[in-house]
């Protein structure tokens, strides 16, 4: 089968990877379409030292069961979580699965992931998708729910001002739900075409060279996927304010050291992020709540998929959608 | 006067330094013991930039008190809150004085420090020291504050376990008031001398290099004083767990960049913590609930204050203690 894969240092397309196996708990899917998102380009420079196919967005159709499968979903139009779990280990019986001690996860760790003509997880992951939510908007389930995931990780008192530090992927979603908090938001992003995005939706919007670092934000939201975000988020959230986490980066020989005095000295809070609910991002999107198909920037085939992420690194595109 | 003065990268003992000019809402104090604390090491090493007269852990006397000062403490021996506040910032009027936004800080920032022959403060920032509590006690009122603001940031729920992170000055003091609570707490450590206060006051201990980064820990305090402290603290946390964080360090060129993608990846919270109650500290010495006096490694004056802080920055000094 086709396939996107990272291994040894090097992202390749292969026309004639192996297709997977299929476990007796599992599903076998066909993705439909597929999304690229920052973590896939961290990993091809050897975040979390992943090998194997890359992908972990997707919406796609179940074309077989493994013989042990509860709640069969063949035929039917599916998104997943990408967690893949144990059941047994303390944060599995703590409630706490997403964090399961011995998870897989989806083309990030130890199993191959979604940029595939077919791939496998296990079928109690899937969500069917409702008919009222098409393959363009299904695709996006797993990094809505991830912008939704702050909305539980947060108490919102008063009306606090919040900035999204980010105009990418993941901050253009973040920016339209916690806009729709009780709450004064603001997207800070470098690209004016992104943050045009921003201006459709009613959504305040400033490029980061504007913006003074006034500690007056009672949260900060750090999308940026850089290793320089942190510091920004630093400068611009009050004392005693908090900084939801959203970006990870590879660290490498060349990494800076970040000064993290401010967190003490101005008592922030840091919250990380990971995450988030799949039937909620759903709902969101069937009941018209998010616009994600502005965000879809190129449509590209899987046996382009090299090129694909070349130009989802760039700074022109938002979401690269990858089809079979 | 004496002083212990930090000027363009050199700290110096000075015998014939200007005293301090009197403000008309301030007290003039005269020092009889002084603490060397982590902050005033890392001063030294740059941190914050700051230049003057070093130092903001004591307890004294007031000699003299400015013409508008309204709770006149003279002859009163007393203990201060470091943070001198403007009384009319968003951070004042919104009960966050602590975080004036034009604040001086003693010692730390913008305000010469008490390692003098006198110093001044606000009188508004002074406590009038219980006589159940003498100067040896008293003198640690500052760090036992700080330790006791941690209590302020968490909410305890079950009987969660606690790890506290570093068994140096502030490290010896969060473990006793940790201890207090209804976890399981425990302290590490690297110097085999400090953990045994541990023992002595019947709280769990063990040395860094037996322990393991099992990410079973609920709360995490780093006190280590060290860039390494956040490194360790995310490998023993649970996932979705909390770190309190008292490190501040001074970046340097050569300081390592971390990797914080475990917080994003693991859902941890960090908070950080500063300066803390000032009367809920002096009421634990009154009532004899925490042992502040074993912490005494040394006792020096003020003219060897060069020497001292070279004591206190070695592995086996816990508290360096000036005498005018």
């Amino acid at each position: 089968m086709q396939a996107l894969v990272y291994e040894n240092g090097e992202l390749e397309y292969r026309s004639n990877h192996n297709a997977p196996a299929l476990g007796s708990d599992e599903a076998l899917i066909r993705p439909t379409r597929m999304g690229i998102c920052s973590t896939d380009l961290e990993i091809c420079k050897g975040y979390m030292g992943f090998s194997g196919v890359i992908g972990h967005e997707f919406v796609g159709v179940v074309e077989r069961s493994g013989k042990k499968v509860k709640n069969d979903l063949t035929g039917k139009r599916v998104v997943g979580s990408i967690n893949c779990v144990c059941g047994k280990c303390d944060m599995c019986r703590g409630g706490l699965a997403e964090h399961c001690r011995d998870r897989t996860v989806l083309g990030i760790s130890k199993r191959d992931g979604c940029f595939a003509d077919s791939f496998t997880l296990p079928s109690r992951n899937l969500f069917e998708v409702p008919d009222g939510v098409d393959d363009d908007h299904a695709v996006f389930t797993e990094p809505l729910a991830a912008a939704c995931q702050i909305l539980r990780q947060l108490t919102i008192e008063g009306r606090p001002y919040i900035t999204v530090l980010g105009d990418g992927r993941l901050g253009l979603l973040c920016a339209q739900v916690m806009s729709q908090l009780n709450a004064t938001v603001r997207c800070i992003g470098k690209h004016p075409e992104k943050l045009a995005l921003c201006e459709k939706w009613g959504v305040k919007h400033r490029p980061l060279a504007d913006v003074g670092l006034r500690g007056d934000q009672d949260i900060v939201v750090d999308c940026t996927g850089s290793a320089d975000g942190l510091t920004t988020a630093m400068g611009m959230v009050r004392p005693r304010g908090k900084i939801l986490m959203k970006t990870t980066v590879a660290v490498h020989q060349d990494s800076k050291p970040i000064d993290l005095s401010p967190l003490v000295i101005n008592e922030i809070e840091v919250i990380g992020s990971r995450c988030g609910p799949f039937a909620e991002a759903l709902d969101r999107m069937a009941t018209g709540k998010v616009d994600v198909v502005s965000l879809i920037s190129r449509r590209m085939k899987l046996a382009d998929g090299v090129e694909a992420m070349r130009l989802a690194a760039g700074p022109d595109s938002v979401k690269v959608l990858l089809e079979p």
